[in-house]
């Protein structure tokens, strides 16, 4: 049956980092039919600075696969960033910078000449319109209009080109107070809303947090490896989510206790790709 | 042996809910000999929007203590919020927000006839003198100049004030942009760096980005209950930091697999506080 | 290629209580060609008390999906015992007391008269046989002639049944020397040896020590969920069988952070299972 | 209050090849007055393999400290054997041999010539007599008549060491049946039992299984870091216990989720050990 339900996904920057960055980009990019119209399959993103950044500089340069046991001391002096079995040259950061610091200018240009006012989600946006890759989940954020919050946005390489830029050229602000009123109000003026979290910390905790302001989402599913007893949010079932109002008291929420890059294609194709066929 | 050493404490919300608080409290307020002056334990806090209001609520009214397993329903029916083992009622939160809207506003007023910007870190010093309140974290923070960052801080009630102070009266901006500078600029210029980490999620990845841009902090002990398996940051022991340069490759970091409210108390009392005498 | 490889199966008892039975039973039912006769999937299975009776109880009776949050003073006083999210009722154990009383009878006949030595695995070879329903793995086990280890034997409800049992009829013999003796038999004259391991405690460590007997298995899988850091065997990564020549030094073993209900029927469908075709 | 208390401590083995072995021999050793008498702090000791063999290894030559990352094919050649951060040569397991074999030789003289049928306990009872050290925990448990059940005793180096055997002097037996009607008798027969369980696996099904008995034991405290989501043993919460009647209705068990080498001797100095003041 049909919901009309707002779906909210979140997930850390590893997941982007991994190989289940190409199944998110299936559900930002793809549509499916209500009705008479195509409707996006998930409506908001939320993530991490990395989770933002790691998407456009698989699109400059590649990530190759490692082990989690690689000594750090080695890779240092290799110029090698460890990523848990991810491995990503240095060299990928630099083509980043020179990507993204005649965008940063622009940006700020555009700050002082038509006081836009930059927050994450529309700096976002403007770097998915930039890259205009079709290998970027961000590229067809930007191409649907599915908004992407990363309040954080500033704690990853994006912000250290931020540092640096603000000492070539300094004045640009980016701005989380605009952010939030225009995530908060998707949650307030949706019908019904689903809560889909991979992984804890801020990205399942601002999703929960937004859909407190409209007194719960309807449907919630947790995929974590997080536990509760140390008491933090990451690891919070979602029936502490149900005494704040973050899920509503009626749902049926569930936690799936797994590795999100193994849980989540399985998920994604039992669900949304039940129908998808590979092309010939 | 003296070190002059700048001291990173990273550490998520709930163990500003929990009574870790006043193990954070005391290396916040309390300060040392060093030569002929008196310098701060601690030089730099890091924690998520949680981390912040929970300490001004519990100025305001206190959290109580519940259990894990206190069925969220019957909570939510009864306006109480759970957080882990701990309650706190709806009516802590009409307090805080009695007490902040109209800071907000004086806020709002600067910076429209100062241009004031505000950013996280420069709000929370704010709140810190207007709490005025010695059981206060962030009033001794602000009493002893100790910068207090949090990237996300619109993530939790402060953003739930700042969305409902957009109507009311809007315009208010919060810059992340600005803070990255300052916090980047704290590793860069100091002599050594130690970071000390509880938990995972934002608090870690920031404390350990900045202190990339120093070419890594010289001592880091983290304390966390995630594991690696799944690629999450939270979970990176320190060695994979060693791969990107934010912490030294001559360091002996340490990562202690434990509840921090648990470990935390222990470490400090055998460190900052080992010579401490409780008062008669 | 074919290894000519004898395959140690470890799961614990959960496993059985769970649908993952189901795989389990797949594996020790079936056979494959090799060259111009059939040979077993598996060679050798270890599993804990529960593991073994778990299997003919639910011959005698179902188990019952329920939920990890039931209270646990109500269950008991229902007469409903919880095991994770699955539910058995009392009166299943009085079925497998009634079931299992005589058989314990006719051992002891044959101990005094026959000078039998019983064994956990001669015992569960017999409770095979006596069973005889193809729906327990057990029953598959005895027809071809796969031999069940399971030293701790005594710990469960078969424990239960020969304490009572010594009462009604002393006497009763269970040697776990003769069994041991048996098993690294098995590792010693394999020409190669693989070990899939679900679960931690006495399975891994057993199959793991018994290919210590042949210096090591040649190949080796792990699917647990405990972690390294607090020195148990369950958590140890394959590295460390490594090191006691549990494992050769040129295998490539592998450690599947996972739940293994969820992890083993992709692991078998994907291998062992690959041409298996649903009967129409 | 004295409560006329069985104590039930149940460890895994890598406790005793820990530092954790002084505490547990401290419980094992000391006593305290009831009345006009002196009375075991501790009643009933159960473990694996690893937790016996270990103690009296450890009498014969040392375990070194090492480091969980140290590289399995070195260690392997240097004949190091890794438990943990733990090594120990395999030299030790040379001394163990030249030491348990002529008592061996022994038991089974006294099966053939007695009609003693050895179980595990009364092994256990055997070697800590032999071993004639008070370093050890099991020397102790042999003075003070407490007894130590481990009903897969072969699961170890004792197990390797009863293979050999069998091949020079053939015939033991190693009875379980025995065991564990004398373990359940001890749960039976006791005014109030308590149970103190670090780690999971067959050490904490063990004892709850045989408090089961009893209808449950009147306190309970888990130690460990198991998670209930598997549905394994060891990670169930102590509330499943109550459904099985393993842990009485009315009582107020506890689970501490934390390593217990760091937790076990906090417990023991804040209780038994309250008193202790060190020797001058």
């Amino acid at each position: 049956e049909m919901t009309n339900c707002s779906i909210f996904l979140g997930y850390t920057s590893n997941l982007i980092s991994s190989g289940t960055r190409e199944t998110i980009k299936y559900l930002v990019k793809n549509n499916m039919e209500h009705g008479l119209i195509l409707v996006n399959l998930v409506d908001c993103l939320v993530t991490t600075a990395g989770g933002i950044e790691e998407d456009f500089i698989k699109c400059l340069a590649p990530t190759f696969l490692g082990d989690f046991a690689l000594p750090g001391k080695q890779l240092r002096m290799g110029g090698i960033n460890r990523t848990g079995n991810l491995l990503v040259p240095n060299d990928n950061y630099c083509k980043f910078e020179d990507w993204i610091m005649p965008i940063l200018d622009k940006m700020l240009e555009e700050q002082k000449q038509e006081s836009t006012i930059w927050t994450p989600s529309t700096m976002i946006a403007r770097l998915g319109k930039e890259i205009d890759n079709p290998d970027s989940v961000y590229y067809w954020a930007y191409k649907n209009n599915i908004p992407v919050f990363s309040p954080a946005l500033t704690d990853g390489s994006i912000g250290d080109m931020i540092y640096f830029h603000s000492y070539k050229n300094p004045g640009l602000i980016l701005d989380i107070a605009g952010d939030v009123r225009k995530m908060n109000n998707q949650t307030v003026y949706a019908e019904n809303t689903g809560m889909i979290i991979l992984g804890g910390g801020l990205v399942k905790h601002h999703i929960c947090n937004a859909n407190m302001m409209r007194n719960g989402a309807n449907f919630a599913v947790y995929v974590n490896t997080a536990n509760e007893f140390d008491g933090s949010d990451a690891g919070a079932r979602p029936d502490e989510a149900v005494s704040w109002g973050k899920i509503k008291m009626d749902a049926t929420p569930v936690k799936i206790y797994g590795e999100a890059s193994m849980v989540f294609p399985l998920l994604v194709a039992e669900t949304f790709a039940r129908t998808f066929k590979r092309e010939e």
